[in-house]
């Protein structure tokens, strides 16, 4: 069990996509110590083929200045992809805290390469989440991450 | 005046978000010929963050298995950003056909590291297109490049 109340959040919205039915990654983004997106990913939910957790979360917290991505953190229960590792760089947003990158390893040395700092925190809950959901169903696993 | 049909689609695109009062950039996803996708940027309409011209495009062409990104090309009216670009890696798009990138240059060496074919148009529509854009509203150009 994670202590950090911000990837508690983001655990909290990865199971609600899996009680929709969903896959099972969920993302908050911070600003001066407060949530101000959070989101799942929502493929199955609403056939979406670019609503990943993080980019819900980006999408749920609304058009914002450049200067608050700058300072804001993304927590995501699972590495980012190629797509949420662009939205990142796109905004400029300097902070990345990962629940685990073990059941897929998303561009963190992309990320890591432009001067993102990233911290995994190898979270059992996220990837016993993700690895119970990619043994019930591989196909929607591959879909989502283009394969 | 461009005579490829898609991207002359994406340029209608565009213009459509121009009329709505948005950011004129647009996109076509082709497969097998056929047009599977179209989309503009949508910030100002939708009060999106993340729905560029390429991920409208994406979004509306709905879920698709990965052998039909891999056959797709996207056609884009402008440079596409870390977001859209790193949506072209996710799903292993492997041509991309931009309009111009004069006026913005997105991630090609990135995506050209990757092994996508890039095409860069030079179309004069284009860039009047953007040049006038930018020029009418700054700071709405900015937002939406995370400046």
């Amino acid at each position: 069990m994670t202590t950090d109340k911000f990837m508690q959040a983001a655990i909290d919205e990865a199971r609600k996509g899996l009680a929709e039915g969903g896959i099972p990654i969920g993302s908050v983004l911070v600003h001066d110590g407060k949530i101000i997106g959070r989101g799942h990913n929502r493929r199955v939910q609403q056939g979406s083929a670019i609503l990943h957790g993080e980019m819900d979360a980006l999408e749920n917290a609304g058009r914002q200045p450049a200067s608050v991505y700058k300072e804001a953190t993304l927590y995501t229960t699972l590495s980012p992809c190629a797509m949420c590792s662009g939205a990142i760089l796109l905004y400029g947003i300097k902070q990345v805290i990962i629940g685990e990158n073990t059941t897929f390893l998303g561009e963190e040395q992309l990320l890591a390469s432009r001067g993102v700092g990233l911290d995994v925190r190898h979270d059992e809950d996220c990837k016993k989440m993700m690895r119970d959901f990619i043994e019930a169903k591989p196909q929607l696993w591959n879909e989502d991450i283009g394969r």
